[in-house]
């Protein structure tokens, strides 16, 4: 494994950690400038600075209790200062005013650039697919 | 834009180009093996083999008369032999059965590699998404 991609996968355990303590700046920390971010939540493409922590933070107080994230399936494609990753994330979380949490497996893409000699997330895409059954449901039920 | 941008543009454009020909075979030239798919549809991520034209043909014969695809807001990002895409697309057809067409804008990312001197699609993420109202239906009727 090059440095390049131990660094990568750093960047990407750290997102995780991050999510598990609550911690909104820890958890924009690893966003670029001007990053392309599709959302699980819409519109198609978030509007504002993904380095804004606000938004998380109202994201987060839609939670109570502990949060958990895991990254499994990740793959690392890595070239001078460009990098794309793939997972599958699993995201453990109660919402306020429920008893019982949710497990939501979904789908990541990350796309990463070495800006100022550090990776940053420059693209992020977040997602579940839909049923193609007429009912136009989110498949929140799927698991690896 | 160096010529590995314009190589990569013309291959989004050609598969957008393979959809509206309803060309199966040319809707799966462009990918690599061991390609990562998540599809608009279910699983998380799609089994077998992306460059097998037969899924793909087995999906176009589900809509009748013409397809049309547009490719929005193209970003490319591209060092030595690994790049990435995103974009929001829009996908119109007509259900077998059905009068009335659709439009249907997603967002795209794609990751690539060079493969035997030519640019391959490594990864495909394709999505829309989902109320989170607690309806949970996936948002079918975005537009840019």
């Amino acid at each position: 494994m090059t440095l390049d991609e131990i660094q990568i996968r750093r960047l990407v355990e750290e997102k995780a950690a991050a999510l598990r303590a609550r911690d909104p700046k820890a958890m924009v920390a690893g966003y670029g400038p001007d990053a392309v971010v599709f959302n699980l939540a819409p519109p198609l493409r978030q509007p504002g600075d993904a380095r804004d922590p606000g938004p998380i933070e109202q994201w987060l107080s839609t939670f109570e209790g502990p949060m958990d994230a895991e990254v499994r399936d990740l793959t690392v494609a890595v070239a001078g200062d460009v990098a794309f990753c793939t997972s599958l994330n699993r995201l453990t979380a109660t919402p306020r005013g429920r008893t019982e949490s949710f497990d939501l497996w979904h789908r990541v893409t990350l796309g990463l650039r070495r800006l100022d000699g550090r990776w940053q997330i420059v693209h992020e895409h977040e997602s579940v697919p839909f049923e193609m059954d007429g009912s136009f449901q989110a498949s929140i039920s799927l698991a690896p």
